[in-house]
């Protein structure tokens, strides 16, 4: 085993305050199905955190079924997903979107995003009726690739949207990552401007499972809990869900850790950067992707635990993960082996 | 909000020594998506308690999910399910088979139980080729009525199955219950003996979440992981869910919960029939339900949160709930204040 | 081989006029996928025959691909389906609508019929969030045991539809043979004013193959016929479909065809009650099922081909179906062999 | 209205033999549902030209839905089809693939066909457990662009196919055209011998409407018929695909019709060249594809129906189809008025 972690945001459980809450409202007697007073207060905090008052708000367990459940609710039958082709949906989630019957149209990104020209360019080539018609647009921010949308890029392709009618859903399964980023000038209420549908990730922003699933106009949302029971994503004891974002919206916790995470991140991207390390792409969330000249791989990958990304012209690329749980002094330490190493 | 609540067993979260378990295995660094050293060993357990040293053994969020996920893994997409009127997939988990393709063929249950006459009626009329051709058996035990199935009806079930290569799937949300019901004669080991997959619920006895989805021959198991991931059932902090049941299958806390659960059903049935009460069904788990006259109906529910079961002549059949959580005290309470009532 | 054939409506192929038709048609470039002159002009046709203007008019190779395709297209993911119990599309099509992903509540009918009534309990029985929500109610017309609507029950289904949300579909199989009933009232008009959705039958009334499924209003029907191209319900040479309707819907062929079929059952009809057979259901259609006592059954069954509808009290139901092409002299030779069976 | 149509080889109905054979079945009476004399004898006719007796072989109405039938029956839910980008299932049939719930990993072909060396990067890029496995490798002969495979490569394929567990299946919609190219060496029993299950179009060359669909080893045919009868693919007069396939495959008028597509093409292809015209993709079957240079390009398009199949530097790319009904003179015409435009 590696001295050092950075393979992942989820390797730890739940920040402490969220345990602490889970043990506080274990002990009620609360409705189930995801109607008990504290996932009725999440709710409503995260639809103030995004001034959007009239929000459905659900909470499911994970970030494929959150995907998978948005495709059910927003297409018909017929209606394929556009994504970049380093989208989660198209190569990690071992086809959950088509086995809800919808076909996803991978186009190239550009830094990990999706582009609206890229977009347009898959509708045009999808027009005809034996074709697979896009209902959805599929974007994560942050991205695979640790990159961010603008407030300008995620306007375009709501307007795109809103031309072709299409729906956007926003995968936030590291939003708050995305959100905390220096002078990003996204907030929540950006994005539920501009989403039809979209995740706030929990599990990778210290909670122990979780994602809320936010919908600004409800009547899109019209027979969601039908759906999460029918594909099995209602909790019985939904408030333990609700507890966990409850605590994460109160006191701008969610935003606390998002923060800490990315601070880490730069940390390590700093140190890096310092020791002569280039970096495969540019990230200002949670994600680096530095590349390891080849004599450095090996030594480099037994002192610490991280994703291969790829490998191009004698060098290879690997993901640094930090998160909430992530200390500065882990970093420091990790940074001065790294030193040692070159 | 009335002054008891026996509506179900899933209103409180879970047991202290849970919770404790999930707060010191918070602090590690675990591997995701299930292979974190807590799963690991609590599949370990769990194969010790079924006798099962092969067996598959993976962890679900759900009941619902468990469900659709073992009709998606074992049947062929024109095959149906052979269930008891009253059985859960049927009417309560809002077309979740259906939703995954495959229809659900109800037959009248002795009970709230499948028989193997009943199976082999609906097997019989459903051998032409426009008809849709039954390919597993499901069951719930204990059954949606509170009652439980004997080794023989098991066995007579498996041998049913055998003969007409079928699967049999045992839905174990109350299997804790079921199986510490008093020279029941029925044990993990019997279930593993007849079904080809079933599960044990962690829900309804004392966890936050989760199931323990459990195939005796592995072979057909195969590819479970990438079906779970595809219906977002595998949760990256997997070790959310084997926590849980590694504590739960660890000095038998799994039984001592379920047996806690029954006990206080029986001092409530006891109870309740000695101040005269009848039974719409006779169950000797952890689900009660009395008949009320129609004038004791409405002062009984306003004393107690319960479920309506049914009407008829004049009574109101109602659904009594224990759970590892219930007090005896509170029991006592309870029946003290009913006695009042009448 | 039985001298006489009554066991079904698609024994023989097509009506000479409709071969006429398929070979002229033959020699000619039409368009394909259904957009030639003859698919446009029989959706016309049949637009002018429903008083239905605006219908959407498509023509699909069978009843199983139109109930499912209706299904798919009418449909959110979690609504189910309500039917009589002995709805083809309940036992006879194999899952198809569970296939797309569809609950169906079969609910008892009316002499085969579904009422309001009972549609109204599913409807009730079933609005909890964990309930397969009815989206949709299904109607054979003719039924499957040879009944017909009237024009008042079909209003008072459109009703509860408009009612309650739903749509109403009518499988039209044999939609000819029941609009063409003695004295029935209903029309195609009847039928495209209360129906979202149904079907006109060609395979069982002089067409090779081939349903033509009309949508009065076409908003329900946008995306249609890529749904239809998904599920490989668009044949390259559309033509061959939109000629057979065509030629059906000129100078009356399709009621003309249908009226000779009821002619036929209506003298089979008359001839078995004049030996003295009774009836297990009262059908004006083109299907009887005569009761055989015991000691008929088999030499009726050597005599004749037909189904066994049912056994009861040492009686059995037996099914005889009259066709377009069946010969009057055919049906008075089959009654002497009968009269001199007894 | 062009003078001329070389948009297709569906735009002509059936050959003379084929709608009088089915002319003559139309007055006889026939089991349904494919149980006909006409079917069977059609699939013995097949079994033998396969040298396959044991195979397996049923009628569909067209090659969308022989496509996903291969692929319900093929594939267990989570594995996933690896096809060339311009593989029909990929771009071209509305999602159909996915509706059934696999995804489509799309690799770049050579020439329009699947090479081993491409299935096998996209294997290697598929083997966590979170990718879409591939369970089947699905390619075209001849393919999209008129390319045909050789033996070796379809060997190469069933090699790799053995290997890795996975399942073969050719889309045969032109097979007749690529078995009859000139020297091509690979025969109905090649395919036979490599493909786990493939088609044999009739749509294509000369029947109104049908594919053959052969599963050499009838063990991965179980339950094949009551899938077809589930997504609607089962024909109430079954016997008008039998009768077609079974004058197709009488004295050889299957290979005949396709010999004369692509003989005409021959003519039209070495017509062409000697008018100085260059081709986009060599193909020796019955789809060309000129290049036209721009000032051509509208005269041409004018004079003659075709798609449009790209543009590139100036030059379009159209595709020219032949049919089994494409007349001599009708070649020889158009190339005159081609002569007339340069």
């Amino acid at each position: 085993m590696q001295k050092y972690n950075f393979r992942n945001d989820y390797s730890e459980g739940a920040h402490p305050r969220i345990l602490e809450a889970l043990a506080r409202a274990s002990g009620e007697q609360n409705e189930g199905y995801g109607l008990d007073r504290h996932s009725l207060r999440a709710a409503e905090l995260i639809r103030a955190a995004c001034a959007a008052p009239q929000a459905a708000v659900s909470f499911v367990e994970g970030g494929t079924q959150a995907n998978l459940l948005a495709a059910a609710a927003l297409l018909r039958p017929w209606e394929s997903v556009v994504a970049a082709e380093t989208g989660h949906i198209h190569g990690h989630e071992s086809g959950s979107i088509e086995s809800a019957g919808h076909k996803i149209i991978a186009v190239p990104g550009t830094e990990g995003k999706l582009t609206a020209a890229a977009a347009r360019r898959a509708l045009e080539q999808n027009r005809e009726e034996y074709c697979p018609r896009p209902g959805m647009l599929y974007l994560s921010d942050s991205s695979e690739t640790g990159t961010v949308y603008t407030r300008e890029e995620l306007q375009e392709l709501r307007e795109l949207c809103r031309e072709e009618g299409l729906r956007l859903f926003v995968d936030g399964a590291r939003l708050g990552s995305a959100l905390c980023v220096e002078g990003g000038g996204v907030t929540l209420e950006t994005v539920a401007a501009c989403a039809d549908m979209f995740t706030i990730g929990g599990t990778k922003n210290g909670a122990l499972l979780g994602e809320a699933l936010v919908t600004p106009d409800p009547a899109l949302a019209a027979g969601f809990r039908r759906l999460m029971k029918q594909r099995g994503a209602m909790l019985a004891k939904g408030m333990v869900l609700g507890v966990q974002f409850e605590e994460l919206f109160s006191d701008g916790l969610f935003f606390q850790l998002a923060r800490h995470a990315n601070a880490q991140a730069e940390r390590l991207r700093q140190g890096l950067a310092g020791l002569g390390f280039r970096f495969f792409a540019g990230s200002p969330t949670n994600q680096l992707f530095p590349l390891l000249p080849a004599r450095v791989e090996e030594p480099f990958r037994r002192l610490c635990a991280c994703e291969v990304w790829g490998r191009q012209e004698g060098e290879t690329a690997v993901r640094l993960v930090t998160s909430w749980a992530t200390r500065p002094e882990t970093v420091e330490a990790f940074l001065r082996d790294c030193a040692a190493l070159l």
